[in-house]
């Protein structure tokens, strides 16, 4: 193991047990000392996303043994490695990181495995380099299956997320029609002045006809969905026949609803997307040349706005601003903020 | 065309709005003349079946014009043809008829296309043969989907139906286990004294539990579900990842409900079954040798029970009792009963 200058105890938000924000602290704790194969990062930034919510309630795909630290992807300066050629590669250099089985990234130091600290290139910044894996890979995800499975149009609900916006910007670019779906006007507003062309407001009276209009129109067949409840069979009663919704989130905390009878009689589905499981299946190739893609697009299409940047000791309010608003820019984790 | 002894009017059951049994008269009607490739049956009995229950409503596939008539299935003997040299062939004999874009079995007489009117086999009795299409090839449809899918078991709920009696016996013939759902503790008894070997009650306590259980333990992956709401959700969270709930009914007038976490980090899914749709893909020669199989079984596996017999003069009486109890036997009308 090679060392610099690295402290004895760190600042850590730990989760107690898994029932949200207000089993949260921020505590002193060791640094973390990698393993063969693994290297420790000095955190520089961390984004709150969705999935960090639902993993701090106990919703999200797998749960760790707690206390740990949560925080699924930041950024930050390799500065320690253990045994193995890949960490000794990475010894010194600034990288993207994702949280493996281990603590996660809402802390000055974590250690991942050194398949999950990927270099970044010298014109991504620290900040934007922390949001770079998560969103970024999950737009290209939908690129992907939507390219493969031949559609010209999709759906999104909660388009006025980082997520949605890069959404817009790299389909826009592919040429493949996006039908927005938002809660509020100054959303419809905000994605419209941003390029969006179809950007419908769920809350509108006539959002059902409105939607099964424009879907008939577009032809649109796939929507991916991060809302579920009724929401989910809204969108997929408005697509025609032999549709597919794919959900990705459950934001509205109710159970997604379908309509049998587009199920029985109209040979429409649904089904579920997870980054993790979609990344399962490329190989390391395929990995690599996403990976590079979505470095060169980190400064344009997939670029995320930052509302606001905490200190680690203020991570529990950074959590409930960002609860309390989704959309508008990310909130930051700043370990040294 | 050839005529035997065919009156001019006949007693028929007309909906004239979707809005169910109420919208439901019976009424003097002319005896309807086949086309080119048609046939007319003088009818001998029908049932009333779930989807007969679902067009009434509004709810089925597709709308015919109303005024129509009601009715997907049932048998008689073939009185009439138009031109064609299968309608020639059908002359005289007795067949299950199943209506098709024009008026429905629910009369004294029926015409159809001559490829919907099937040859009973002698062995077949006419009120058996009425019930000899939707149930029984739904019950090998389900069959074949298992086995091509390689699964050893499958759930199924509204178990102690027609339909799901039948799925239980022919499914233990193949030997692939059967895990039965119900609603009340009558229908495990009965289902078990059938020689089902699993039973279980939704309306139990730890009905969730058990379920999970017994799915963990068969490894069941796959469900047929007549029922939608909460029990789908409750299905599909008790089986394991990447597991599949096939919806082919919607009993509980509610939408299916599905947890986000199974779709996303389950690998869950759910889609949809319709008769139709399943035998549009079969060719001819396949759809001759399932209507063959089907007739073989029609006594034994493919058996049903007969509660009640109404003339269609009591038609609305017939179909609110078979509303008020849809397991326990099947309610036929019978045109000169």
């Amino acid at each position: 193991m090679t060392t610099s200058q690295i402290p004895e105890k760190m600042n850590a938000v730990v989760l107690d047990s898994y029932s949200g924000v207000n089993a949260l602290r921020v505590e002193k704790r060791p640094v973390p000392k990698p393993g063969p194969n693994q290297v420790l990062v000095k955190v520089a930034a961390s984004p709150i996303n969705p999935s960090d919510l639902a993993f701090l309630d106990g919703n999200y795909g797998f749960k760790k043994k707690t206390p740990t630290v949560p925080g699924f992807e930041g950024s930050g300066t390799v500065v320690a490695v253990g045994s193995g050629i890949m960490g000794r590669y990475l010894m010194g250099k600034r990288v993207a990181c994702i949280s493996g089985k281990g603590d996660g990234v809402w802390a000055e130091y974590m250690v991942t495995d050194a398949t999950l600290a990927l270099p970044l290139a010298s014109s991504v910044s620290l900040e934007q380099g922390a949001m770079s894996a998560v969103n970024p890979l999950t737009a290209m995800a939908f690129l992907d299956i939507t390219k493969k499975s031949g559609h010209k149009t999709i759906v999104q609900t909660a388009a006025a997320s980082a997520l949605g916006q890069m959404v817009n910007r790299i389909f826009q670019n592919s040429g493949i029609q996006v039908i927005n779906i938002v809660r509020r006007d100054e959303q419809v507003d905000f994605l419209k002045k941003a390029g969006a062309e179809i950007v419908l407001n769920s809350t509108n009276a006539d959002f059902a006809k409105e939607l099964k209009e424009t879907c008939k129109k577009h032809k649109a067949h796939l929507a991916f969905d991060a809302i579920a409840g009724l929401l989910t069979l809204q969108v997929l009663n408005a697509m025609p026949r032999h549709s597919k919704v794919s959900v990705y989130g459950g934001l509205s905390f109710e159970a997604a609803q379908i309509d049998p009878g587009d199920l029985i009689f109209k040979g429409k589905s649904i089904d579920g997307f997870w980054l993790t499981s979609w990344l399962e299946k490329k190989n390391p190739l395929q990995s690599l040349q996403l990976w590079q893609r979505a470095q060169k697009l980190l400064a344009t299409d997939l670029k995320s706005e930052i509302r606001e940047r905490y200190p680690l000791s203020e991570a529990k309010k950074a959590i409930n601003e960002y609860q309390n608003q989704m959309t508008g820019g990310k909130v930051l984790l700043i370990p040294e903020g």
